[in-house]
């Protein structure tokens, strides 16, 4: 399988650890991960208007994808930017992720929380889950109000994280935790240890990896957006 | 009241229609209404795709019209495209289409049904719903099979409008209609009539009228949106 | 366009502010404003009980005003009382204050919480947003615990709404504030001002307010109640 | 057990076969079935009007109930006219004729369908359900268009109501029935036997025998209503 | 009426206490109670692999409780363990006393908690409200922490029911309050009495005296389940 | 990875093609497939009867996978029979056929259908749906009307299929179909083509292969089901 990560932002500073990163959550099945970033768009996605911004040219690298030969494209943003319109314009399979995180979480236990960057996406991130149709698996969204682009001190994001996951736990009911980021990278497994370590042996969900394998899955089984949802747009002048 | 409203697509040909139209629905309060299209973005919108990238060049004229001094903004497209964003953007009351109108709707019957332009802007409207809140008073949405820019045809329009909306009716339960695109003007009160002569005597919402008179309520009483769901994007840098 | 406001209880202690308030919030489109109390029935309304001995005389009032060439009716209370049975025997629009309310609060955020009078009518609030369908959009209803006719010592009120506000917004995540009962008069404003000054810039929401104004946009469009979910009433002996 | 029906209509049309049917529907515990009709009120009752004006001649019989010490009072009619506010303001149990029969269906099959009179009623029947909670089991309202007054011709009643049930089970997948008027009395068990001859073995449930029965209950275990849900009314001048 | 009463655990320390506490509960109606405990099985119920453990014998036992000539059975435990396997194989009612407390409680306020004895198994209480239609009337479940097979020291028991009762109705907003183990026997009333002295005057439901009343109702009206439903399982090799 | 598959009957015609199937559906991870049926329980599942019967020998066969080192265990039935009880008892990841298909199917369209052998299951599906949070995307079930032992004429049982999946599409609006029963094996690919002939190109989920490449995402995260979910039964006496 051959797949394409688009980070949606227009800073190259997360490729390298990105396609480190999905490298390693990738099944043997992963023959190439080509990461690539935007040439429009906004430094990192933290509001509804940094997704409108970035969505025409995630597209055009969607698009790009297909012609390619890319078998699958992910979309590294816990938003899903453009994700649906990215599933009308091509016949391969296209997964955000914060779809592939949640429907695990789904499995997984009674109610999941998803911790994110910042108050502002919290909306957007609930939205998701109502469209989705697992709002009522959906304990809480909290968030650890750290700037995407300020994720690289791993231990401040890790303690933030922590006492976050705690109350989604205590005070929220979450069974299962969600990192709400994909620039949250690397740090799910500690957590998990983290919170078994305070008796609260749960899942701790890295997007970035749910996204990887979830597609995996779709490619691996021919599957792709049903034709009812994600009707072809009709030809028309576009003018971008 | 000055308002403007944004007919969120490359073509002018609705321009002079729309403010003929806005203008007739709308109360004395209102003192101007300037009716722009976008610069940038396409024909007409009929899928994600089209919102996605309508979507900046929305933004650009929502932006402006702040900037210019109106008391208020109307996206005036039934899949209410970057309503979300701009409304974080701008301190002026931003509406599109399907809110207002699915709002005035849950408070005149006990199901509303939405006819629309194609099948597939179906799902969006769906969506909408969900995230609106008003999933539950939603009967159905139904298509006439008509692409936008062929809505020309009044007779024609009207013809297939009755005959899916009799369906609404009897197959769906909906006890509300609503012209499920901005382009369907000037047939809201026939529609209405044609319906009542079949013994249905039911609200058919124009969603251009619905949209400048919610808005006109928002302005009237100086209320916005709320900062805790649209929180102002964070500065970054931004290219488009 | 000539309104009636009804204020559903005996005492007419409230009619001289009302008339003020509705003038001060309704459109220069509002030529007269008559407001009436009740001839029979109770002197608030803070329960189940209250309404249904309110209902008979509030349907009365209700058919004089048709009868009497008014346009349209509001029945100034936030619980809405006998609106339903009010739009099946008349031919002009009619609302209550709590639906025109929270169909505002949902187009304004992610969810509103209604403050109101005495914890007696919680769950009447609560089964409103229920049949009107916005229950998933109700963060909750709290209540300052002062009854109707002591809702005159403005201040004291004010610093009550203020703290129940507070909590509404940091305990059950509300981002549109309503306040919950229409003897509420002249303070929307001045929490709102007291929320931004927290930090929380959130619409604050005047029921009386709002009913003018949704009332306003039905007379304004030509719109009323679907004689679908509003059938007229058969004839029948009716024995008061 | 001494129980009260208050059948809340003016005539006394119903009064003695009300009085045989609840007899043959209660159990042994019943000592005592007192039924009653009002004096002020609508004859039948088909609309959120009827009900409106009913409310308070209901509550002055449930009042009267218990001063002359019975142990509950059941409100014969489909739409639970009063019922809420009956409950604030006695301290013995009050049920009406839709909340059982829908609570007994719940825990017989995996969705129900109520067939009543006229069209009239169906948005009052289905907002019972979605304030009760249980608006998810409802898998329809249909009607047989017959008023209350003209229920006596049972030859008639019972085919219109085989031919809406078995409407209910092919189309709207019904797998409990419930007689949605409380006049359609001593039909259930012929309705339940015609179903049966058609391959269709489902539980038709009679309203009054629901509504004595699950009272009984109530009764029976010294269960009341919760005083947080249904708080006493504070003292006040009522004017009736 | 006959009804057997099966405790689904291989120990029978609480036979005798069941069987007292089920008559005093039971109606005059009930001649005879039989109490019988598992052959198979495990010694309580506190996980859903007890259940599924101790599923086929209480399926022996409901089957051969029908050749015996019972009415009616009830498996009692709060899981309500094989009731809808039970009630495909046999033409009796069968309830379990989740669901009659569950009702039950839907009549009586606005939301409900249960209180029960593990953590362990509040995801399957909360899934019975799921199947069961009344998600939305679920405060919340709590738990005492206390093994079913320690419910003996009731003084202890009601502490801690007590407590965790107090905490659903402040923190849950709780209206009415339900036992979640059938092995909470017997203290209903004091928790009533302790709650009421607190100043909430709330029911308290035992599920015992719940399902026996309940079921008593469904023998007395000769209702069963819906064989749509519950369809008789088809022939074939069962070997066990 | 090795993963034992519990192919949840007495008799093992079904295993040699189970076997295959699931060989032919999995990554180039899995090492082996190891396929097992039961010693104890029924020839098929078609009903919560057989469902109740098959679940101990399940859970031995679960907590043998465990002992024997599997990675994880496929309980091959649509049913789901014991999935929760097996994720209380062992440490490795637990699927059955239903919750990964229908979260799949979750993420490729607006709503799914399930078609399954026979109507007695469908109250089972749907209650899985419940439960796991997704009923709001379930269009509809249906059946064959093939019982679970004659689904080896695989013509016989494509026409089938492709019937109820068209009314499904048509009647029902689904824009997903998944197979509702696992020994629907090697049609799904037919049945895609099938429908898309007809001009609906929409997935069609094979439960086999839904649910070994889902536990393949599991065993590779590392992800089990999350304890606060799924805890550990207490230590007691059990008796088999």
């Amino acid at each position: 399988m051959r797949i394409r990560v688009i980070v949606p932002i227009i800073v190259d500073i997360f490729d390298e650890e990105v396609k480190k990163e999905f490298g390693s959550h990738s099944s043997s099945e992963v023959e190439e991960i080509e990461v690539v970033h935007l040439d429009k768009g906004t430094a990192s996605i933290e509001s509804e208007f940094d997704e409108a911004l970035a969505a025409p040219d995630i597209l055009n690298k969607v698009i790009e994808a297909e012609k390619k030969g890319f078998d699958g494209v992910i979309i590294d943003c816990f938003g899903d930017p453009a994700v649906k319109a990215a599933r009308e314009v091509v016949d391969i399979p296209v997964v955000g992720a914060a779809e592939p995180s949640m429907l695990l979480a789904c499995s997984l236990g009674q109610r999941f929380s998803v911790v994110t960057v910042l108050e502002n996406v919290i909306p957007m991130i609930e939205n998701i889950a109502k469209v989705l149709g697992v709002y009522e698996k959906l304990a809480s969204v909290r968030s650890v109000n750290i700037p995407v682009l300020e994720l690289h001190d791993k231990d401040t994001l890790k303690n933030a994280l922590f006492e976050e996951m705690l109350k989604a736990i205590k005070e929220d009911k979450a069974h299962v935790l969600i990192l709400g980021c994909t620039g949250m990278m690397g740090v799910a497994d500690d957590l998990h240890e983290m919170l078994a370590k305070e008796g609260y042996d749960v899942p701790v969900i890295d997007p970035a990896a749910a996204s990887i394998r979830f597609l995996e899955v779709l490619i691996g089984l021919g599957l792709k957006q049903s034709r009812l949802t994600y009707m072809k747009p009709p030809e028309k002048e576009r003018k971008l």
